[in-house]
C-alpha cells in the first residue's frame, strides 16, 4: 500500500517556509507480529517543533533531514497484530506527519472517546492542556484570588490555561495577537481583561489591565511581554516559563528589568511536560470530566489535508492566526 | 554631648559621589528610660544601600534626605537605661552612619565576641554571610558534587559563599574584578577556578572554567555574567538571584538567552534576607563555630574614620576594589 509523509528537507533559518518541507510518496510497511497499522485522522502542529528543526542539542533530539517529522497524531487502528489493540480503536501516538503509521503496539495509546471527542486529546486533554495545568498548578501554585497574566492566551495552551485559572478562582488577564481572539477570550472563555500587545507599549497595557499587579505570569511568548510581566509583578510572584515564541525564529533582547526579580523575590521556573509525565493521569482525572460536561471548552481550529500541514505549522508564527488548538484533519 | 552623622543630601544618578553626602555635627540625645546610648566602633557599607538612595518603592523604604543613612553598625553600650543591656556590651544595630546611636534597648542586639571578633558580625556572621548561606542552601539546594559559579566572589557575600560551597563538597568557580583578588580566592579560600570577567568574553571564560557546565549560579552581578551563567547552565540548574550590582547605577541589557530557562528547566529565584530572619539563629549555629575554629575565614578590609564612609561606599562600585567585607572603623 502507498502512503504519504511530510519530510523536513532543509533546516529553516528564521520562520520556516514551504521549501523546508516535501510531501513524499512512500510504501507503507505491513505490520509485523506485535505491530499495528494506524490510519491517521488528525495531526498536531505545535510551536515547539520549530526548535527541533534546528540541528542543536536540546531536551529532544532535532528532527532528521529527509525523514517524516515526528509529532502528536490521532488515528484509528486498521490492522492489528497485537491483542491489546483491536482494529477500530482510536489511538494517540507520536509518529507524526504521515497518513499511515506502522509500529509496535506500545507506541500507540488508546484514548477515551466516551469522555471527549478524539481531537480533544491533541489539545485541551493533550500535551497543550497538560502543559497549561502543570504550569499553573505544579509550577506557579495558582489559587483563588491570584491575578494571573497569560500570554499567547488564545493558543492551544493559553485557551486551556485561562479556563483552568478561572475555574481555580483567579482573575485572568490574557494577551493575544488579534482583536477577534481577544473578544473570544472575553466572551467565550471568561477572561477578565484581554488585550493585543503593541510593540513598545506592553508594559503600559499590562499596568492598565492589572492595576494591582500580577501574582502569576504564564509565559508563552517571552520578549517584551516577559519584561512587562516583571514590571507588573507583585512581590513573590511566580513565573511559569513555558514557551518564548517571540525568540524562536529571531534573537530578541532579554528583559532589561530582570534585577527586579531580587527586590520582588520572583520565582522564574522553566518547565517541560515530559519531566512530569507521571502526572498525566492525574491531569486527565481532573480535567477530562470538566471537558465532558462542557465546563471547559475545547477551542480548536481545523485545517484539511496532509499537504497543508507545513502551512499550518508556519501559520503558528504569523500574527493574528487561529484560535485554540490547530489541528490538521486528514 | 556632640556627635557626628553622615546625611544623604541629594539622590545620586548613576554612581554616587561625595557631593551626595554631608558630615553633620549634631547634639547626641540623652537616653530616656528604656533606652541606651551606644558608641559605634564599626560601620558596614553594602551595595544594597545604593538602591535605597533612589526615591523608589522597594522592599525597604528609601533613605530620607537630610537624615543619617541607616545601615548595620557595631558599637559598645556607654549608658544604659535598660536592665537587659549592661554598659560595655558589644551590640549590633541598624542605626547607621553616626558615631553615637541612641534608642530603645530592643534596637540593639548583643553579639557573642567569644565566638568571633565583633567585626565578623558585619561580614561572615552578619547579613552578608547569612545571605551567602541562604542563597546556597535555602534557595539553590547546594550539595556535594554541584558545580557552583559565584560572581562577585571576592566581596563580602562572595568570600563567605565560596567557602560554604567548598565546605559542602561543591566545585567552585568564582569571578572577581582583579587578578589580585582572583589569586586570594584560589590560594586562601580554596576556589577551584577564579577569573576576572572581560566584557564580551564572559560566556567563553565561564565555558573554559566549567567545561561540564554549572549546577548553581549565585548571582551578585547580573548583566553579562548572568547571561553567561544561563549559557553554561546544566539542566535543572538553580540560580540564587542575590544582587545585580552591574545594573544598580546604570541600565544594562537583559539576558538575551533567557529562553534557555525553558529547555534547561532552570529555576531563577530572587531572595532577600529579611524574609528569612527566622533562620538567622540556625545560620549562626552552623557557621559561627567554623569561623571560631578558623575553618571559615572572615575576609575583611578596613577603612578608618566616619568621614571616609561615603568614599568607602562609592568604592564598592569601582573596579578592582577591596577584598571581603568592607568595614569602616571609627
Amino acid at each position: 500500500m502507498r502512503g504519504r509523509e511530510i519530510h523536513l528537507v532543509s533546516r529553516p533559518s528564521g520562520v520556516p517556509d514551504e521549501t523546508n518541507f516535501r510531501l513524499v510518496d512512500v510504501e507503507v510497511p505491513e505490520p509485523e507480529p506485535g505491530e499495528v497499522l494506524v490510519r491517521n485522522t488528525m495531526l498536531s502542529v505545535d510551536p515547539y517543533m520549530r526548535g527541533r528543526m534546528n540541528d542543536a542539542k536540546s531536551y529532544v533530539p532535532p528532527f532528521a533531514l529527509d525523514a517524516p517529522l515526528g509529532g502528536r497524531a490521532i488515528g484509528i487502528v486498521e490492522t492489528s497484530n497485537d491483542a491489546a489493540l483491536a482494529p477500530g480503536t482510536t489511538v494517540a501516538h507520536d509518529l507524526g506527519w504521515r497518513d499511515f503509521a506502522c509500529g509496535p503496539a506500545k507506541a500507540f495509546r488508546p484514548v477515551d472517546t466516551s469522555l471527549a471527542p478524539a481531537s480533544a486529546y491533541l489539545g485541551v486533554l493533550g500535551v497543550p492542556g497538560f502543559t497549561a495545568w502543570l504550569g499553573l498548578f505544579a509550577i506557579a501554585g495558582c489559587k483563588a484570588g491570584d491575578i494571573v497574566f497569560i500570554s499567547s492566551a488564545a493558543g492551544a495552551v493559553g485557551t486551556t490555561a485561562v479556563q483552568l485559572a478561572k475555574r481555580a478562582g483567579a482573575r485572568v488577564i490574557g494577551s493575544t495577537r488579534s482583536e477577534a481572539s481577544a473578544a473570544v477570550l472575553r466572551d467565550r472563555l471568561g477572561v477578565d481583561v484581554a488585550f493585543v500587545p503593541h510593540e513598545g507599549q506592553v508594559a503600559q497595557q499590562l499596568r492598565e489591565a492589572a492595576p494591582s499587579g500580577i501574582d502569576i505570569y504564564f509565559d508563552g511568548v517571552g520578549g517584551e511581554q516577559l519584561e512587562a510581566a516583571i514590571a507588573s509583578a507583585n512581590e513573590f510572584a511566580r513565573f511559569a516559563l513555558c514557551g518564548m515564541i517571540a525568540s524562536y525564529n529571531t534573537p530578541i533582547p532579554g528583559p532589561r528589568n530582570i534585577s527586579l526579580a531580587i527586590s520582588k523575590r520572583l520565582l522564574l521556573q522553566g518547565f517541560i511536560v515530559s519531566d512530569h509525565a507521571a502526572r498525566m493521569a492525574e491531569f486527565l482525572r481532573d480535567v477530562a470530566p470538566a471537558v465532558g460536561r462542557g465546563e471547559i471548552v475545547a477551542e480548536e481550529t481545523f485545517v484539511e489535508g496532509l499537504s497543508r500541514t507545513p502551512a499550518a505549522l508556519i501559520s503558528l508564527f504569523a500574527p493574528g492566526g487561529h484560535l485554540g488548538k490547530l489541528i490538521v484533519r486528514l
